[in-house]
């Protein structure tokens, strides 16, 4: 076997992540193309546009071998009406697509805007605001242009390899993504991070020690606002803080779950003492066939029919309604190995795993001690059978769930009060499955992270 | 149904455990008897007998009705060595039973006397040492003496009939007795506490609101002891202390147990909340024929033969075994509802209730948080298959005993290394029991307390 060193094996990986120089200049002669269409349809029309931007990490040259989206900013004057610049941009997206043979969708952001395909490549053309650093942004998007300014500015040749390497790493092991399933790292922030750390083994060193609580803030932001107080920054209580150097009331991180945040310290530590190609490949995935790969404990699912909306909302109803149940199963002294939950596009999928699935009709209540006369008074009239131990009143009672699935048949049939149930995600309308140890349903738990 | 005040109550009970005058006259005629017989072989021999005193609580009209022992303490000069007064007190015990047509038989306490039976009376004859107070006792025996002196001083009949009410109400109770197995109050403990709170109901009243290192010291004392300075008396780290009048550095309350305290304050509150007559029948049998009278985990006995032992002996080692059991059962995940011990003459049963009896073979280990790289490091080591959850490493392995009943084999195989095996309970000549429901051995579970 050959032992690479970390030098040679990030150099294997560039190899393998970084797209090539044609392909690279094919997309941005086709944005090029795109940006023309809109400025001949401007020119047309006299929209009062001012700007057209070419943004995203494939205008930066930061983007993986796989992401070749042209996503393209229509920037408005601010003097014009939110509705104004609603219709224009709709108006100036689907011409240009049209012109261009291409097809489109009206997908919504904070307002609609045209998602499309030309030629091959996902276009997205987006109308917004155009702001100036420290301006208030009139609406979310209007972000997009100053981040990319920024950025593009700062970034070089070597930089943007070494943001390809953190973005290659992250989604290997599953962090790489801000949105509600994933949690994890957004490619802007991978672009920050590795501005402040100067390389992505830098990066990963410093990551070894990071605490709950991480603060970044870049030396460019006391650049661009010349009076900023470290002090009087907005506190943020978020796993890891990130000051967005386009809006410092902004954490870049806030997506970022407290576990992912853990995992990328965790791993940042294994590859470093380790370094293997491997962490580039599916190592998640491994590492979670390794895991499931075991004798298991009694495993459930509860499958509801999934309502027609995005994951941005049934991922959160989804694990909302997960914790809400996890709590009356623990209530019930019912023991959890593991939950978690997966939707795909036709059903929601809650699973658990137990530690045991039947226990005996008789539960054990533990009162207060017998020092403390109400609260003794009040256990002894609720349960009557007391008896003492450890200085405690202690009771027996009936427990109510002999079976997890008698609790899981209450839930399905709406017998159990206590449970929240969310607006898109309802178990009245979900079927319990029992998984057998080597059963149908393996394939799930792969998926189902 | 007639509801009767706590003193028509009290009056009942009293009638009922209240020696008769005339059983009592027969016991003092019985007891000068055997005196004068001990004076005239004392006088034969010219023995150094300086005092022969009868003891205890007949003695002192504090028996209940069924005690009618005859406890008569031999006194010896400090000048005797002790040789010499086991030598001459086993003769004079002896000789006076024999010359009474009794039987008798040696017991042994910090030294041999006569254990022996005359006309149906139960009689000890004790030598001892006479101390005065505050002297230093010589054998532990030598207070006893002591102990009768200071009470027959201060106990009036009024008084005695208190200590018999509180007796009884002990007894009752299952905490009568300041034996190994009892754990309770001694007679001499229920005097004491007569003596310092003037009547039984006072002392209910009182004990209502004691805590955990109650603290009792009779204002006797400072009559005895003229110069007693209370903050430099003896510290105790007991649940409750009452000072030995006759010996400052004895804690009469010491064999007590924590829970025996906490049931005596627990049921004195019930007893004066709710007065009944019940409270003196039998009522900690009854309380646990009540709470015995449901639904039942798994429920497994160890049975050992019985060494050649006393109680004193067998029980804190039948409890030591079964302590140092239980942490290996936590250990492995298994959770007790209940584990207790008991023995008669032939063997001696430790018994469990369990929540579950088998577990999936999956275990699941918490390990350190993340951040720990050290520990972080070793437990990655120690179990590969890691994952994070709640910031905090977690991993899965394989469980040592899926059933309990394994884990129990391996005990009486003598496969368990982490138990500590006393000296006359050995589990490597147990054999396991499992009970059923409603079986073969629910006796067992009314004697097993």
């Amino acid at each position: 076997m050959i032992v690479l060193t970390i030098e040679e094996i990030l150099k294997e990986v560039l190899n393998e992540i970084k797209p090539s120089k044609e392909d690279m200049e094919k997309l941005q002669l086709k944005a090029n193309e795109i940006i023309d269409k809109i400025w001949e349809i401007v020119r047309e029309n006299s929209y009062p546009i001012l700007e057209v931007l070419l943004v995203g990490s494939s205008a930066r040259n930061t983007n993986l071998k796989d992401d070749y989206d042209i996503d393209i900013f229509v920037l408005f004057d601010k003097s014009v009406s939110e509705d104004e610049l609603e219709e224009i941009g709709l108006k100036i997206g689907t011409e240009a697509i049209k012109r261009l043979n291409g097809s489109y969708n009206i997908n919504y952001a904070s307002h609609p805007y045209v998602n499309g395909e030309v030629d091959g490549y996902e276009v997205d053309i987006v109308p917004c605001y155009k702001i100036d650093f420290g301006e208030k942004i009139i609406s979310a998007v209007d972000r997009t242009p100053l981040h990319h300014k920024f950025l593009i500015s700062r970034l070089n040749e070597r930089l943007c390899d070494e943001v390809r390497l953190l973005k290659a790493f992250l989604k290997s092991l599953g962090l790489y993504g801000s949105d509600v399933k994933t949690k994890g790292f957004s490619g802007y922030l991978c672009e920050l991070l590795i501005l402040h750390y100067g390389s992505f083994i830098n990066l990963l060193k410093e990551a070894q020690n990071w605490r709950i609580g991480k603060k970044i803030i870049l030396k460019d932001i006391f650049e661009i606002y010349k009076d900023v107080d470290i002090n009087k920054l907005k506190k943020f209580d978020e796993p890891f803080i990130v000051y967005d150097p386009v809006d410092l009331n902004r954490n870049v991180a806030s997506p970022l779950s407290k576990d992912n945040f853990c995992r990328f310290i965790f791993y940042s530590r294994q590859f470093l003492k380790n370094p293997s190609i491997e962490f580039f490949k599916d190592y998640a995935k491994k590492l979670e066939e390794i895991l499931e790969n075991r004798e298991h404990g009694y495993r459930l699912i509860l499958k509801i029919p999934r309502e027609n909306v995005v994951d941005d909302i049934i991922y959160p109803q989804m694990e909302k309604l997960q914790k809400s149940i996890n709590k009356v199963i623990v209530k019930n002294e019912f023991v959890i190995l593991n939950s978690k939950c997966f939707a795909d596009d036709n059903y929601c999928y809650l699973y658990w795993e137990f530690l045991v699935y039947e226990l005996p009709k008789i539960a054990l209540r533990e009162g207060p001690p017998v020092f403390e006369k109400e609260r003794a008074e009040r256990f002894l009239k609720k349960y009557g059978k007391v008896f003492i131990r450890d200085c405690k009143l202690f009771a027996y009672t009936e427990r109510e769930y002999s079976h997890i699935i008698d609790l899981f048949k209450d839930i399905v049939n709406g017998n159990l009060q206590n449970i929240s149930i969310p607006k898109y995600v309802n178990p009245r309308n979900g079927k319990i499955i029992e998984l057998n140890s080597h059963g149908e349903h393996k394939q799930f738990n792969k998926e189902c992270q």
